[in-house]
């Protein structure tokens, strides 16, 4: 093996076995039938962009992750997420595009990370946004929680909480107390809640110079609870008059109205007053999504409203709300989890076995008249003998065997062997597709 | 604007507006299918490989277009084709898959090109192959043009043809001939026959050391046409004793003999004896496949059989056989022929449109109805008039409006409008979905 390179792969990407794949692509497409019934539209953005435009807005730990190269006179740089490049898209195509754009793009982005356990350095992001031309209905608001609402449910994983906040409410209630300066400290300690503890959360707070009445008064807020109701109540109680604050109560009361309208279950959508969320970013509605028996999984699908999404690009001002979900890593924690099961490493519902290479022509039109129905199928056509091509049956998951050999093939039938239970019986080739089903 | 980055991709690189995207994706949905329907498993491998296992084999011209790059202390390279990835996954992980394995990849590759005209730097491969441990049988040969058939009459751009033809056949002839040291000179002139004429073939292969009543016999030979069986007929009477070349014969017999087993209509293959192909990679059947009505888009489907994937990663001998559908391409080119007719820009197959703000929850229990059967709906809550939400279902070509106002909120039905024909009846909401299916 001296003069062998080895085949290998950098740590960071993820590459699955075909029954992993399989369960991959599954999760996948039911994300986009779901997408695609409320109404967005597939875009597909180019991979390598020029780095003068990609970069126009990033900075700091962004930069220091992308896949950056040079190619002839081009400087190059591999998107990191789908937003920036939508952003671009929209600025360059705004007089073809129909507005509010309604688009999802499910694709590969690229971040050079220390790898890391459940870090990937090229993972897909599934991104849904509604872009409008300087307005955009508050409705959207709703339609994004009540889409990832109908993408987890038939996803299947479990009971899931869609946690929403409102970014106004928080900088209202803070500049209410005189912090206006102070808000995105505020804000990163508060993030911090559930990790430090409400102790290490006060010295913060006081640390950053807010008054201590004032730290009490805050978390006291952050703490208002219950039904989605009594916590819009709660807020509408509160004795500020600022404006920015009344807004965003008033925007969270519509949104948990209109979520009621698209039929979203009460029990899977929380006001949580201490989301915050992408903090230069975000500007209204924010959202985390989390699976209620594991919250260490952290949120699995997030976004919010912003203001403007293309400011770099255009002086048009595009306002926009968008989710996304990470689906390389949310798909590797549910295996870690232990939430997808090992399926079966086909496709096919039926493997056709010629006992031998003379019933070749007999096995393949008993293939055609499966795939005929849309049903896939397969054939096994090696030169082996029966026992190892059961074996290989057995192997791949198939859920059914249609063995032919020459009493078949000269009766128009297969052998039909159900894989499960071991059960088998006589069926013409004619009937084969609805028996294998 | 003299603050504003412009927004731009490099040339090279397609990015469609939705309508065409939508075309696009029907495009890439149907290949898929049919490559799942014959039993292809998906694989899905990293866009970024390490460059001393990609370019183990890579030289010259490939070389050149690689996107290569340093990130922290690796080497890195974009995939350029789908088949060197392929080979290095099954030699890492051969001992988990299950042989014959039959793989498809729909994904982007990448090679820097000089941009011209119907060239692109990133475009999509649909590729299947089969890949046997140290034998395949022939069989595959003739599945592999079975699913190509499949995929173009389900693509229905109108009559192909798969041209077909086997390197043994070639080979064997020319060895026999006593030009063994020559035959890729030999090939490489015979594959511009069509380009530079029979002439200027003539006079290079005499360049080449051919005698001159050899150079007759070739240009006779290539030119053996007719029926596939009276081709195959042809063949076998041939004077020469050549092993290779029989063997050659009778393989393109028997995959002939297949492919009407598959159900292929004799019209859609045609053994064409100029076909070679990939010099130093095939060694068997190889394809090529061209749409009759536009000979000049040239080959829109090719491939063949390789003796040997791996051998850069392996001493595990592994054949195969492979083709591969440059899917970006073939679709600027259906469309530079308008073969791609402007499609509607949108997925909707109704976009419910409120009178006013007060109707929202009327329109979300409308718009769930339909999406509750499958079907992708959309509704329009802007703040507009009703001539401009008009305007702008006419605009995203959606198929039906369903408007509610009052009256139809209160009696729970919509005026359901078909766009095409301007007819419009009052729905019952119950009975919206099977209205717009």
């Amino acid at each position: 093996m001296s003069n062998k390179v080895q085949p290998r792969i950098l740590p960071g990407f993820m590459e699955l076995l075909p029954e992993d794949q399989i369960a991959f692509n599954r999760m996948y497409d039911t994300i986009r039938r779901v997408y695609e019934r409320y109404g967005f539209l597939p875009l597909d953005t180019a991979t390598i962009e020029l780095s003068e435009v990609l970069l126009a807005k990033a900075g700091g730990e962004t930069e220091k992750q992308i896949y950056r190269f040079q190619k002839g006179d081009n400087d190059l740089s591999l998107r990191f997420d789908l937003t920036v490049p939508l952003a671009r898209y929209v600025a360059q195509h705004a007089g073809e595009l129909t507005f509010p754009f309604k688009r999802y793009q499910m694709s590969k982005v690229f971040r050079g990370e220390r790898p890391q356990k459940g870090r990937f350095r090229e993972f897909y992001q599934c991104d849904i946004d509604v872009i409008g031309v300087d307005s955009l209905d508050i409705v959207y608001d709703a339609e994004m929680p009540a889409v990832i609402y109908q993408v987890f449910k038939e996803l299947n994983f479990g009971a899931f909480t869609i946690r929403m906040n409102n970014r106004k409410v928080l900088n209202g209630y803070f500049e209410s107390l005189g912090y206006a300066d102070r808000i995105g400290d505020i804000l990163r300690t508060i993030d911090k809640l559930e990790k430090i503890g409400r102790e290490a959360v006060e010295e913060e707070l006081e640390r950053f110079g807010v008054a201590s009445a004032d730290v009490s008064k805050i978390l006291e807020f952050l703490a208002i609870g219950g039904g989605n109701d009594d916590v819009i109540a709660a807020l509408r109680a509160q004795s500020t008059e600022n404006e920015l604050y009344r807004e965003g109560v008033e925007e969270l009361a519509k949104v948990i109205g209109y979520l009621r309208g698209f039929g979203v279950e009460e029990s899977a959508f929380k006001i949580d007053l201490t989301i915050a969320r992408g903090l230069d970013y975000y500007t209204g509605t924010v959202f985390e999504t989390m699976l209620n028996d594991y919250p260490s999984m952290g949120s699995i699908c997030s976004g919010g409203r912003y203001d403007n999404l293309a400011g770099y690009y255009t002086d048009q001002k595009l306002p926009g709300i968008g989710i996304s979900i990470g689906l390389t890593r949310l798909f590797y924690q549910l295996k870690e989890n232990g939430l997808i099961t090992a399926g079966s490493s086909c496709l096919a519902r039926c493997l056709v076995i010629p006992m031998d290479e003379t019933l070749f022509g007999a096995a393949l039109m008993a293939a055609t008249a499966i795939r005929g129905a849309g049903i896939p199928a397969d054939v096994y056509y090696q030169n082996k003998g029966m026992k190892q091509k059961m074996k290989y049956a057995a192997k791949i998951g198939v859920p059914y065997a249609a063995i032919i050999g020459g009493d078949e093939a000269a009766s128009g039938t297969v052998m039909l062997k159900n894989m499960e239970n071991g059960e088998q019986r006589a069926v013409a080739v004619a009937d084969l597709a609805d028996a294998v089903r």
